[in-house]
Protein backbone atom coordinates (compact mmCIF):
# COMPACT_ATOMS: atom_id res chain seq x y z
CA UNK A 1 0.00 0.00 0.00
CA UNK A 2 1.27 3.64 -0.96
CA UNK A 3 0.34 6.78 1.01
CA UNK A 4 1.38 10.14 -0.32
CA UNK A 5 0.88 13.55 1.64
CA UNK A 6 0.05 16.29 -0.52
CA UNK A 7 0.63 19.36 0.61
CA UNK A 8 -1.21 21.78 -2.01
CA UNK A 9 0.32 25.93 -2.13
CA UNK A 10 0.33 29.43 -4.18
CA UNK A 11 2.67 31.86 -3.92
CA UNK A 12 0.00 34.37 -4.69
CA UNK A 13 -2.50 34.96 -2.01
CA UNK A 14 -5.55 37.76 -1.30
CA UNK A 15 -6.19 38.90 1.83
CA UNK A 16 -2.51 37.77 2.95
CA UNK A 17 0.28 38.32 0.75
CA UNK A 18 2.57 35.17 0.32
CA UNK A 19 0.95 33.98 3.24
CA UNK A 20 2.93 30.50 2.40
CA UNK A 21 5.59 32.31 3.38
CA UNK A 22 4.40 34.18 6.87
CA UNK A 23 6.38 32.38 9.55
CA UNK A 24 5.33 31.01 12.76
CA UNK A 25 8.03 30.52 15.49
CA UNK A 26 10.33 31.33 12.75
CA UNK A 27 9.20 29.19 10.61
CA UNK A 28 7.43 29.59 7.16
CA UNK A 29 4.11 27.86 7.26
CA UNK A 30 4.90 26.19 4.24
CA UNK A 31 7.94 24.80 5.65
CA UNK A 32 5.93 23.80 9.06
CA UNK A 33 3.66 21.88 6.86
CA UNK A 34 6.51 19.82 4.92
CA UNK A 35 8.37 19.14 8.28
CA UNK A 36 5.17 17.81 10.08
CA UNK A 37 4.57 15.23 7.28
CA UNK A 38 7.77 13.84 7.27
CA UNK A 39 7.73 13.47 11.14
CA UNK A 40 4.71 11.81 11.05
CA UNK A 41 6.41 8.97 10.00
CA UNK A 42 3.49 7.42 8.01
CA UNK A 43 4.03 8.75 4.13
CA UNK A 44 5.76 6.75 1.38
CA UNK A 45 6.35 10.22 -0.46
CA UNK A 46 6.00 13.59 0.33
CA UNK A 47 5.08 16.51 -2.35
CA UNK A 48 4.35 20.18 -2.44
CA UNK A 49 2.10 20.72 -5.33
CA UNK A 50 2.48 24.20 -6.04
CA UNK A 51 3.11 26.07 -9.34
CA UNK A 52 5.86 28.45 -7.48
CA UNK A 53 9.77 27.43 -8.34
CA UNK A 54 10.21 29.61 -5.20
CA UNK A 55 8.06 27.29 -2.74
CA UNK A 56 9.16 24.21 -5.03
CA UNK A 57 12.76 25.01 -3.94
CA UNK A 58 11.61 25.27 -0.37
CA UNK A 59 9.72 21.88 -0.81
CA UNK A 60 12.82 20.03 -1.89
CA UNK A 61 15.58 22.02 0.73
CA UNK A 62 13.24 20.67 3.42
CA UNK A 63 13.25 16.62 2.02
CA UNK A 64 9.94 17.08 0.28
CA UNK A 65 9.66 16.60 -3.41
CA UNK A 66 8.20 18.81 -6.18
CA UNK A 67 5.40 18.64 -8.44
CA UNK A 68 4.77 21.68 -10.41
CA UNK A 69 1.23 22.59 -10.96
CA UNK A 70 0.03 23.73 -14.32
CA UNK A 71 -0.69 27.53 -14.39
CA UNK A 72 -4.01 27.10 -15.64
CA UNK A 73 -4.77 25.24 -12.28
CA UNK A 74 -2.82 27.73 -10.22
CA UNK A 75 -5.09 30.74 -10.13
CA UNK A 76 -8.30 31.77 -7.99
CA UNK A 77 -11.08 30.08 -10.71
CA UNK A 78 -8.77 26.88 -10.42
CA UNK A 79 -11.04 24.39 -8.16
CA UNK A 80 -9.73 21.91 -5.32
CA UNK A 81 -11.55 19.07 -7.44
CA UNK A 82 -9.21 19.94 -10.54
CA UNK A 83 -5.95 20.12 -9.17
CA UNK A 84 -6.37 17.70 -7.02
CA UNK A 85 -7.05 15.61 -9.78
CA UNK A 86 -4.56 16.41 -11.88
CA UNK A 87 -2.06 15.56 -8.90
CA UNK A 88 -3.78 11.72 -8.85
CA UNK A 89 -3.37 11.33 -12.68
CA UNK A 90 0.52 11.94 -12.32
CA UNK A 91 1.02 9.70 -9.59
CA UNK A 92 0.33 6.34 -8.91
CA UNK A 93 -0.92 5.44 -5.11
CA UNK A 94 -3.88 3.59 -3.05
CA UNK A 95 -4.06 7.01 -0.85
CA UNK A 96 -3.32 10.12 -0.67
CA UNK A 97 -3.38 12.51 2.57
CA UNK A 98 -4.08 16.60 1.41
CA UNK A 99 -2.15 18.47 4.06
CA UNK A 100 -2.78 22.52 4.13
CA UNK A 101 -0.38 24.46 5.06
CA UNK A 102 -2.22 27.46 6.38
CA UNK A 103 -3.49 25.06 9.44
CA UNK A 104 -0.32 24.95 11.34
CA UNK A 105 -1.77 24.10 14.81
CA UNK A 106 -2.51 20.29 13.34
CA UNK A 107 -0.52 18.22 15.31
CA UNK A 108 1.88 15.41 14.44
CA UNK A 109 -0.09 12.94 16.25
CA UNK A 110 -3.12 14.29 14.63
CA UNK A 111 -1.60 13.89 11.12
CA UNK A 112 -0.64 9.82 12.31
CA UNK A 113 -3.93 9.34 13.54
CA UNK A 114 -5.85 10.94 10.43
CA UNK A 115 -3.61 8.47 7.99
CA UNK A 116 -4.28 5.37 10.32
CA UNK A 117 -8.24 6.10 10.16
CA UNK A 118 -7.75 7.04 6.64
CA UNK A 119 -5.99 3.25 5.61
CA UNK A 120 -7.73 1.39 8.09
CA UNK A 121 -11.43 1.83 8.38
CA UNK A 122 -12.36 1.08 4.95
CA UNK A 123 -13.44 4.27 3.86
CA UNK A 124 -13.09 6.34 0.44
CA UNK A 125 -13.06 10.40 1.64
CA UNK A 126 -11.78 11.07 5.13
CA UNK A 127 -12.53 14.52 6.58
CA UNK A 128 -10.85 16.40 9.07
CA UNK A 129 -13.72 17.85 11.45
CA UNK A 130 -14.07 20.74 14.49
CA UNK A 131 -16.93 19.38 16.39
CA UNK A 132 -19.11 22.44 17.45
CA UNK A 133 -20.79 21.51 21.10
CA UNK A 134 -23.58 24.29 20.85
CA UNK A 135 -27.02 24.76 19.85
CA UNK A 136 -27.06 25.21 16.14
CA UNK A 137 -29.34 26.69 14.11
CA UNK A 138 -29.88 26.32 9.90
CA UNK A 139 -32.57 28.39 7.96
CA UNK A 140 -33.99 29.13 11.18
CA UNK A 141 -34.76 25.58 12.27
CA UNK A 142 -32.91 23.79 14.93
CA UNK A 143 -30.14 21.21 13.80
CA UNK A 144 -28.89 19.44 16.96
CA UNK A 145 -31.54 20.61 19.60
CA UNK A 146 -35.16 21.21 19.53
CA UNK A 147 -36.81 24.31 20.62
CA UNK A 148 -39.33 22.29 23.40
CA UNK A 149 -36.69 22.51 25.79
CA UNK A 150 -33.32 23.72 27.50
CA UNK A 151 -30.56 20.75 27.30
CA UNK A 152 -27.49 21.40 29.00
CA UNK A 153 -25.21 22.23 25.95
CA UNK A 154 -22.27 19.75 26.61
CA UNK A 155 -25.18 16.62 26.21
CA UNK A 156 -25.67 17.89 22.44
CA UNK A 157 -24.63 15.57 19.68
CA UNK A 158 -21.97 17.90 18.02
CA UNK A 159 -22.49 19.28 14.85
CA UNK A 160 -19.33 19.03 12.44
CA UNK A 161 -17.80 21.65 10.97
CA UNK A 162 -15.10 20.68 7.94
CA UNK A 163 -11.70 22.06 8.98
CA UNK A 164 -10.26 21.14 5.61
CA UNK A 165 -7.14 21.33 7.66
CA UNK A 166 -6.09 17.48 6.61
CA UNK A 167 -8.00 15.54 3.92
CA UNK A 168 -7.74 11.88 2.52
CA UNK A 169 -8.99 10.07 -0.40
CA UNK A 170 -8.81 6.89 -2.17
CA UNK A 171 -6.98 7.35 -5.46
CA UNK A 172 -9.41 4.70 -7.47
CA UNK A 173 -12.66 6.43 -6.15
CA UNK A 174 -11.96 9.53 -6.60
CA UNK A 175 -10.18 9.08 -10.00
CA UNK A 176 -13.74 7.51 -11.25
CA UNK A 177 -16.31 10.30 -9.37
CA UNK A 178 -14.23 12.68 -11.14
CA UNK A 179 -14.05 11.01 -14.56
CA UNK A 180 -18.09 10.06 -14.54
CA UNK A 181 -18.71 13.83 -14.03
CA UNK A 182 -19.27 13.46 -10.10
CA UNK A 183 -17.18 15.04 -7.48
CA UNK A 184 -13.97 14.00 -5.66
CA UNK A 185 -13.91 15.52 -2.90
CA UNK A 186 -17.13 13.69 -1.12
CA UNK A 187 -16.77 10.28 -3.42
CA UNK A 188 -17.62 7.21 -2.25
CA UNK A 189 -18.00 6.45 2.11
CA UNK A 190 -17.11 9.77 3.67
CA UNK A 191 -16.23 9.51 7.50
CA UNK A 192 -14.92 12.48 10.09
CA UNK A 193 -11.82 13.03 11.46
CA UNK A 194 -12.87 15.01 14.92
CA UNK A 195 -9.81 18.14 15.70
CA UNK A 196 -8.98 18.90 18.93
CA UNK A 197 -10.22 22.07 19.78
CA UNK A 198 -7.33 24.63 18.24
CA UNK A 199 -6.18 22.54 15.24
CA UNK A 200 -8.44 23.81 13.46
CA UNK A 201 -7.35 27.10 13.26
CA UNK A 202 -6.59 28.29 9.25
CA UNK A 203 -4.59 31.89 8.31
CA UNK A 204 -6.40 33.94 6.15
CA UNK A 205 -5.47 37.04 7.81
CA UNK A 206 -2.85 39.33 9.91
CA UNK A 207 -4.97 38.54 12.95
CA UNK A 208 -5.50 35.06 12.84
CA UNK A 209 -1.40 34.86 12.46
CA UNK A 210 -1.61 36.88 15.42
CA UNK A 211 -3.80 34.37 17.41
CA UNK A 212 -2.26 31.42 15.96
CA UNK A 213 1.00 32.85 17.55
CA UNK A 214 -1.07 33.05 21.03
CA UNK A 215 -2.51 29.37 20.39
CA UNK A 216 0.86 27.89 19.77
CA UNK A 217 2.45 29.05 22.41
CA UNK A 218 -0.39 27.60 24.44
CA UNK A 219 -0.68 24.06 22.87
CA UNK A 220 3.22 23.43 22.03
CA UNK A 221 3.07 21.31 25.25
CA UNK A 222 -0.09 19.92 24.93
CA UNK A 223 -0.25 19.44 20.95
CA UNK A 224 3.91 18.45 20.12
CA UNK B 1 -41.48 50.55 27.33
CA UNK B 2 -39.18 49.02 29.65
CA UNK B 3 -35.27 47.21 28.72
CA UNK B 4 -33.83 45.70 31.50
CA UNK B 5 -30.51 44.17 31.32
CA UNK B 6 -29.89 41.67 33.56
CA UNK B 7 -26.15 40.24 34.38
CA UNK B 8 -25.67 36.50 35.56
CA UNK B 9 -22.86 35.77 37.58
CA UNK B 10 -21.81 32.86 39.85
CA UNK B 11 -18.85 33.35 42.34
CA UNK B 12 -17.96 29.91 42.20
CA UNK B 13 -16.82 28.11 38.71
CA UNK B 14 -16.34 24.60 38.31
CA UNK B 15 -13.05 24.89 35.62
CA UNK B 16 -11.50 28.28 35.88
CA UNK B 17 -12.02 29.57 39.84
CA UNK B 18 -13.58 32.66 40.19
CA UNK B 19 -14.30 33.19 36.69
CA UNK B 20 -15.77 36.31 37.31
CA UNK B 21 -13.03 38.09 39.34
CA UNK B 22 -10.14 37.21 36.57
CA UNK B 23 -9.08 40.52 34.92
CA UNK B 24 -8.87 41.16 31.23
CA UNK B 25 -6.82 44.35 30.49
CA UNK B 26 -7.06 45.07 34.30
CA UNK B 27 -10.86 44.74 34.19
CA UNK B 28 -12.71 41.93 36.20
CA UNK B 29 -14.68 40.10 33.73
CA UNK B 30 -17.86 40.88 35.34
CA UNK B 31 -17.23 44.71 35.86
CA UNK B 32 -16.45 44.89 32.47
CA UNK B 33 -19.87 43.04 31.27
CA UNK B 34 -21.42 45.66 33.67
CA UNK B 35 -19.55 49.26 32.09
CA UNK B 36 -20.24 47.81 28.45
CA UNK B 37 -24.10 47.42 29.66
CA UNK B 38 -24.16 50.57 31.29
CA UNK B 39 -22.63 52.61 28.35
CA UNK B 40 -24.72 50.80 25.65
CA UNK B 41 -27.26 53.72 27.18
CA UNK B 42 -30.03 51.29 25.72
CA UNK B 43 -31.32 50.17 29.01
CA UNK B 44 -33.83 51.48 31.99
CA UNK B 45 -31.90 49.17 34.27
CA UNK B 46 -29.01 47.09 34.56
CA UNK B 47 -29.27 44.26 37.68
CA UNK B 48 -26.31 41.57 38.38
CA UNK B 49 -28.11 38.45 39.49
CA UNK B 50 -25.81 36.58 41.50
CA UNK B 51 -26.07 34.86 44.83
CA UNK B 52 -22.42 36.39 45.90
CA UNK B 53 -22.94 38.99 47.91
CA UNK B 54 -19.31 40.01 46.70
CA UNK B 55 -20.49 40.21 43.15
CA UNK B 56 -23.62 42.09 44.45
CA UNK B 57 -21.78 45.03 46.10
CA UNK B 58 -19.04 45.16 42.60
CA UNK B 59 -22.41 45.87 40.81
CA UNK B 60 -23.13 48.30 42.87
CA UNK B 61 -20.17 50.02 42.68
CA UNK B 62 -19.77 50.29 39.11
CA UNK B 63 -23.13 51.77 39.35
CA UNK B 64 -25.76 48.61 38.51
CA UNK B 65 -28.64 47.05 40.77
CA UNK B 66 -27.86 43.43 42.60
CA UNK B 67 -30.83 40.79 42.02
CA UNK B 68 -30.00 38.33 44.62
CA UNK B 69 -29.84 34.66 43.00
CA UNK B 70 -31.90 32.39 45.76
CA UNK B 71 -29.38 29.75 47.00
CA UNK B 72 -31.20 27.01 45.16
CA UNK B 73 -31.37 28.78 42.22
CA UNK B 74 -27.11 28.94 42.37
CA UNK B 75 -25.76 25.45 42.42
CA UNK B 76 -24.66 23.48 39.30
CA UNK B 77 -28.14 21.93 39.07
CA UNK B 78 -30.07 24.88 38.52
CA UNK B 79 -31.12 25.28 35.02
CA UNK B 80 -31.15 29.25 33.37
CA UNK B 81 -34.74 28.27 32.77
CA UNK B 82 -35.59 28.56 36.45
CA UNK B 83 -32.92 31.13 37.61
CA UNK B 84 -34.40 33.56 34.35
CA UNK B 85 -38.36 33.03 35.11
CA UNK B 86 -37.26 33.92 38.62
CA UNK B 87 -35.77 37.31 37.85
CA UNK B 88 -38.31 37.83 35.48
CA UNK B 89 -41.21 37.09 38.25
CA UNK B 90 -39.68 39.89 40.40
CA UNK B 91 -39.09 42.58 37.75
CA UNK B 92 -41.99 44.11 35.46
CA UNK B 93 -40.72 45.00 32.19
CA UNK B 94 -41.42 44.36 28.63
CA UNK B 95 -37.93 42.73 27.53
CA UNK B 96 -35.33 41.28 29.34
CA UNK B 97 -31.50 41.26 27.88
CA UNK B 98 -29.45 38.71 29.12
CA UNK B 99 -25.30 39.65 28.56
CA UNK B 100 -23.10 36.96 29.88
CA UNK B 101 -19.53 38.16 31.62
CA UNK B 102 -17.98 35.29 30.22
CA UNK B 103 -18.00 36.74 26.47
CA UNK B 104 -15.71 39.55 27.63
CA UNK B 105 -14.81 40.56 23.44
CA UNK B 106 -18.88 41.72 22.87
CA UNK B 107 -18.68 45.02 21.70
CA UNK B 108 -20.66 47.72 23.09
CA UNK B 109 -22.01 48.56 19.93
CA UNK B 110 -23.31 45.00 19.59
CA UNK B 111 -25.02 45.47 22.84
CA UNK B 112 -26.69 48.24 21.44
CA UNK B 113 -27.80 46.47 17.82
CA UNK B 114 -28.75 43.56 19.52
CA UNK B 115 -31.12 45.55 21.56
CA UNK B 116 -32.65 47.40 19.41
CA UNK B 117 -33.32 44.42 17.03
CA UNK B 118 -34.85 42.72 20.00
CA UNK B 119 -37.85 45.73 20.48
CA UNK B 120 -38.52 46.55 17.35
CA UNK B 121 -38.54 43.63 15.59
CA UNK B 122 -41.54 42.04 17.18
CA UNK B 123 -39.94 38.57 17.40
CA UNK B 124 -40.41 36.69 21.32
CA UNK B 125 -36.71 36.04 21.52
CA UNK B 126 -33.26 36.53 20.11
CA UNK B 127 -30.30 34.20 19.91
CA UNK B 128 -26.46 35.38 19.59
CA UNK B 129 -25.06 33.48 16.98
CA UNK B 130 -21.79 33.10 15.17
CA UNK B 131 -22.46 32.31 11.72
CA UNK B 132 -20.45 29.49 10.09
CA UNK B 133 -19.57 29.85 7.00
CA UNK B 134 -17.85 26.45 6.31
CA UNK B 135 -19.16 22.90 5.37
CA UNK B 136 -21.65 21.42 7.97
CA UNK B 137 -22.38 17.87 8.90
CA UNK B 138 -25.06 16.60 11.46
CA UNK B 139 -25.13 12.39 12.22
CA UNK B 140 -23.30 11.68 9.10
CA UNK B 141 -25.13 14.14 6.41
CA UNK B 142 -24.48 17.53 5.13
CA UNK B 143 -26.29 20.34 6.79
CA UNK B 144 -25.63 23.82 4.45
CA UNK B 145 -24.36 21.55 1.23
CA UNK B 146 -24.15 18.49 -0.74
CA UNK B 147 -22.46 15.39 -1.48
CA UNK B 148 -22.95 15.86 -5.61
CA UNK B 149 -20.45 19.18 -5.49
CA UNK B 150 -17.87 20.68 -4.16
CA UNK B 151 -18.77 24.31 -3.34
CA UNK B 152 -17.12 27.62 -2.52
CA UNK B 153 -17.05 27.45 0.93
CA UNK B 154 -17.72 31.43 0.85
CA UNK B 155 -20.71 30.54 -1.44
CA UNK B 156 -22.34 29.01 1.22
CA UNK B 157 -25.32 30.11 3.46
CA UNK B 158 -24.13 29.76 6.97
CA UNK B 159 -25.10 27.57 9.48
CA UNK B 160 -25.68 29.72 12.67
CA UNK B 161 -23.88 28.78 15.99
CA UNK B 162 -25.63 30.21 19.20
CA UNK B 163 -23.33 31.87 21.38
CA UNK B 164 -24.99 32.63 24.31
CA UNK B 165 -22.72 35.78 24.58
CA UNK B 166 -26.37 37.73 24.74
CA UNK B 167 -29.93 36.69 24.72
CA UNK B 168 -33.39 38.20 24.47
CA UNK B 169 -36.63 37.79 26.04
CA UNK B 170 -39.98 39.33 25.61
CA UNK B 171 -41.15 38.96 29.63
CA UNK B 172 -44.70 38.15 28.58
CA UNK B 173 -44.14 35.30 26.21
CA UNK B 174 -41.34 33.68 28.45
CA UNK B 175 -43.01 33.54 31.24
CA UNK B 176 -46.58 32.24 29.78
CA UNK B 177 -44.36 29.48 27.58
CA UNK B 178 -42.48 28.74 31.41
CA UNK B 179 -45.91 28.45 33.55
CA UNK B 180 -47.76 26.16 30.67
CA UNK B 181 -44.70 23.97 31.07
CA UNK B 182 -42.90 24.84 27.95
CA UNK B 183 -39.77 26.61 27.50
CA UNK B 184 -39.07 30.42 27.63
CA UNK B 185 -35.52 30.01 26.33
CA UNK B 186 -36.81 29.58 23.09
CA UNK B 187 -40.35 31.05 23.56
CA UNK B 188 -42.86 32.41 20.75
CA UNK B 189 -41.22 33.67 17.66
CA UNK B 190 -37.30 33.18 17.54
CA UNK B 191 -34.81 35.21 15.70
CA UNK B 192 -30.97 35.40 15.75
CA UNK B 193 -28.27 38.43 15.79
CA UNK B 194 -24.70 37.53 13.88
CA UNK B 195 -22.16 38.69 15.85
CA UNK B 196 -18.67 39.79 15.06
CA UNK B 197 -15.72 37.39 13.59
CA UNK B 198 -14.45 37.30 17.58
CA UNK B 199 -16.86 38.44 19.59
CA UNK B 200 -18.10 34.78 20.47
CA UNK B 201 -15.34 33.78 22.49
CA UNK B 202 -15.76 32.67 25.76
CA UNK B 203 -13.96 32.38 29.17
CA UNK B 204 -14.30 28.60 30.37
CA UNK B 205 -10.56 28.67 30.93
CA UNK B 206 -7.00 29.69 31.51
CA UNK B 207 -6.30 28.80 27.87
CA UNK B 208 -8.97 30.98 26.73
CA UNK B 209 -8.88 33.74 28.44
CA UNK B 210 -4.98 33.90 27.41
CA UNK B 211 -6.42 33.76 23.45
CA UNK B 212 -9.13 36.31 25.15
CA UNK B 213 -5.87 38.88 25.86
CA UNK B 214 -4.74 38.91 22.31
CA UNK B 215 -8.06 39.24 20.64
CA UNK B 216 -8.79 42.45 22.72
CA UNK B 217 -5.77 43.73 21.79
CA UNK B 218 -6.18 43.13 18.24
CA UNK B 219 -10.21 44.06 18.32
CA UNK B 220 -9.99 46.89 20.52
CA UNK B 221 -9.97 49.64 18.26
CA UNK B 222 -12.15 47.46 15.58
CA UNK B 223 -15.16 46.56 17.85
CA UNK B 224 -14.49 49.53 20.28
Amino acid sequence: MKVICMIPARLGSQRLKQKNLRTLNGVPLFALAVRKALSAGVFDEVWANTESDELGRLALSEGAQFHKRPEKLADNTATSEDFVYEFFSRHECDYVVQLHSIAPLLSVEEIKGFTELLTESGCDTLLSVEEIILECLFDGSPVNFTFARKENSQDLKPVEKIAWSITGWKRETYMKAYESGGCGTYSGDVKSFPLKKYSAHVIKTEEDLRIAETLYSLTEGING
